[in-house]
């Protein structure tokens, strides 16, 4: 495998180089073949401008054509699968066998975004027949489905360089809801990206699509991703990463003369409250289910657990000091990129400095390369309600144990959070009767409420939220796993007293594509 | 009538006073009766504080609960209706029959949402079933549904005193929703707001709510409002009114430690595309229906079309003076307030002074207390492309009339435009073998594409959008009339493997509430 180390604009390779730069295998701290330029600002406006050109006919293509070309897409990178298992556990010290599977979800997710669009009912289809002699005045034909919203800027995640990166959930919702796209290649895994963009441009080639359908840029988000977003023709940004970094990027969408959506998934540390009875009766498997949700895959999941809540006792001490024990060397590896090594070591550090937390667990002094080690820490519920900083998050295989006093101070500490992916509880049902109040406190501050389970493994299917209040992202308003991630790159539309020629299929007389519309108020597939 | 004067703190009054106003009748320039209290800091707090204590008990009410609360609301308004009725000339210069209307639709709107409520499906229901046996990991029990947001400041618009004001759209969709509303009356109809907000508080306390359900807060944006987007408490804001004062808010909501969406539904022109052969068959009720549509309440309307596009030609003169002819006298009219009048003024003055525009129809002579008088100007596509201030809005009768040379430069005028709430095209049959194009450019630029109307007129239903690109709205995914704007207030929330007794209805085993669900991918009724 040899990589030209260009983005790619429509159909071609860039040619400009404004600085070249190299993967960097993290176990080893050695550069890895490939040499790497980031993209031009001539090549910024290029890949957007194509992008632009192609939106209309991206929009108007039919259902069947879209998932054909979603299809392809999942089989070219079926095809690529050599090229990316090998390369992936260069550029993230990712297993093998975490490379095959997430390259299998990705595929999984083109292909159920194929199968959504083809079925078609995602567009949401109204119509309300017009009614020419009514009084006052007449009502005329109104006909309402969603639409693509126009060319997205996706920037790659290092925790998921195939599932949330070039061709990840934001591709192919975005595809999925007819529009172009521009990704941003991340630093730290150029050669993953240029496989998997090759990958999409032959698909786009070979399903007759307009080369503006994709561009892939390399370089960094400061680089490349921040030119590219204050682009006009870019109308939304999907993004997973830092907090830092989803911010920048929504202050400069904000800041645009035509500001555009930011989908930012950035910051969460889904908090885990244990309730009494089950910390009695149900010790053993927490304390393993815990320990595998903290540090698998050496922590960097979006929906790792970084604070999990017991209630003050003995039951709480016997836990605490099981799941020290549990949280040993094995739980610990190399981080994707020598950013979260060092954010990861400041963070824990801190945390471990702080007057008001003990530290139960910790190898820091196994070193080399990229090497982040558990860190396990306590503190009472009291503490964090005085400091916020407590609740910040080590991005890694380390959560800090709270005790609180008493269900009141439970629900003050869950009041006192911000925004979270997932909240998890883990109670019996002789722990119920308190439950509705905390439950509805947890709802208001996350996108998922999970019982008796870990929040790591997110499930791709239609009832699925990855998403929730600020900071966990920018717009609760979405999703960026699952069907539901569709709505996000597009808008409703309305045609009124629009001929029939003129009308998408979606919404012609007769339900060409046999799909649910709401027809006067009434749900149905028929014509 | 009397009135106290007072915000509306829950179910108490106003006590404190930073400023006093009072409401000036804009056809007299005289002030009216009752004198109004400008919230205290401490007021908007309090409204905003109660709010967030009402949210959970909101959110969680059951479909016929809210259904009810909004019927009550609807009932409240029906009974206030000679106040209302009375008041609103005084405040607004809009006549009687306008008042009796609005109010109709805006308890219209109210009941609209109680049935859409009570139905139930709108929350998109999606449960997966567990496969506790799937290989390598079980796959959980999910369900899906849109829960409230929070609490929402809501802006009463000066041209919607009822439908888009203290129990207008927003406020009829965030109640829908189970959102707590903090509303700011507008500062040109404070009488107005008193008595419609009255109103609420009656409903909210006959409904059994929580008293922060529902606030209304005296003062202008700049004092009050600004202040209570500020909050934390707050989650979302709606907002109609100017270009100015919607983009004030976005900023600041968006500067917030937390930022919140806002949908703001600011600036639009509305063009009108009429094709050659329409042009040339149909002129007469084109012209009567343009002028009508420029007209129609002083102008006064969102959907206003500011900009007609005509081929160059014969039949567009013959147009532009039958047009320019009937746009007389009887056209203008009384403004809703000294600023509108102000704004349109300078802005006419402007267009009339444009060295490549020249004004073909003005009764700027005739004077008094905020009289608007009807401009029409004309000039062409190349000027037009020259210049983007030609494309500025001027809030009232007036409309600018450009021609073209050929469908190439039709095509960059569109594509020149910013984002509108709606776009029109008068064509005929005869029309048709170049108008997709021109669809697809206009639908890319707006929320709503009309053919043979005027988008003056916006239907109140389930296909309508009244929304659109920037800045038309500062959120394109949403809409501000129709069933749909409910979703504006509303976000998805997952639920894993959660017992039954704390699921919502909608998403329990059995469907109790009969509604429309995607159970495993199939959409049903059943249980």
């Amino acid at each position: 495998m040899t990589f030209h180390g260009r983005s790619l604009i429509g159909f071609s390779h860039g040619s400009e180089s404004t600085g070249t730069f190299q993967a960097m295998n993290p176990a080893t701290g050695q550069a890895l073949d490939g040499t790497f330029h980031t993209a031009s600002a001539a090549e910024v406006r290029r890949a957007a401008e194509l992008a632009r050109e192609a939106a209309a006919v991206l929009a108007g293509t039919s259902p069947s054509e879209r998932a054909a070309f979603l299809r392809a897409v999942a089989d070219e990178l079926e095809s690529a699968r050599p090229d990316i298992v090998a390369r992936m556990p260069l550029e993230t010290a990712l297993p093998e066998g975490r490379a095959n599977g997430e390259l299998g979800r990705t595929i999984g997710q083109l292909r159920m975004f194929a199968d959504l669009v083809e079925e078609g009912s995602w567009v949401d289809a109204r119509l309300e027949s017009a009614q020419p002699d009514r009084a006052p005045v007449p009502k005329p034909d109104l006909r309402y489905m969603r639409i693509a919203l126009g060319p997205v800027a996706v920037f790659g995640a290092s925790n998921f360089p195939l599932a949330f990166s070039v061709a990840g959930g934001d591709t192919a919702s975005a595809f999925a809801a007819g529009c172009p796209v521009v990704a941003v290649s991340h630093f730290a895994h150029p050669g993953i990206s240029e496989i998997v963009g090759s990958a999409i441009q032959r698909a786009v080639k070979a399903s007759g699509l307009p080369e503006g359908t994709f561009s892939l840029l390399q370089g960094t988000g400061e680089d490349v991703g921040i030119p590219l977003v204050d682009h006009p023709a870019i109308k939304a940004v999907g993004f997973t990463g830092s907090r830092f970094g989803g911010l920048a990027i929504a202050e400069r969408a904000a800041a645009r003369k035509e500001p555009i959506p930011v989908f930012a998934e950035m910051s969460s540390i889904n908090p885990i409250v244990i309730r009494p009875h089950a910390l009695k009766t149900r010790r053993d498997p927490l304390v393993a289910g815990l320990a595998g949700s903290v540090s698998l895959g050496v922590g960097q999941f979006c929906t790792n657990p970084g604070l999990v809540l017991l209630p003050a006792g003995e039951d709480a001490e016997a836990f605490i000091q099981d799941f020290a024990a549990a949280m040993d060397d094995s739980k610990g590896g190399t981080a994707l990129h020598a950013g979260i090594t060092k954010a990861y070591n400041e963070a824990t550090q801190a945390r471990a400095s702080h007057a008001n937390v003990e530290t139960l667990a910790s190898t820091a002094n196994d070193t080399g390369s990229n090497r982040v080690n558990p860190w396990v820490f306590r503190t009472t519920a009291a503490a964090l309600l005085a400091d916020e900083s407590l609740t910040g998050e080590a991005f890694g295989p380390s959560t800090t144990i709270v005790t609180y006093d008493g269900d009141a101070e439970l629900t003050r500490v869950i009041a006192s959070l911000e925004g979270q992916l997932t909240m998890t509880i883990q109670a019996d049902p002789a722990d119920h009767p308190m439950d509705a109040g905390v439950v509805r406190a947890m709802q208001e501050r996350c996108g998922r409420l999970i019982v008796n389970g870990f929040p790591t493994g997110v499930e791709v299917c239609s009832a699925m939220v990855h998403g929730g209040p600020f900071p966990a992202t920018t717009d609760a308003r979405s999703t960026s796993v699952g069907t539901a991630a569709i709505e996000r790159f597009s808008r409703p539309f309305c045609f009124q007293d629009v001929p029939q020629d003129l009308l998408p299929e979606a919404l012609r007389d007769g339900n060409p594509l046999g799909i649910w519309r709401l027809v006067d108020g009434e749900r149905t597939k028929e014509a």
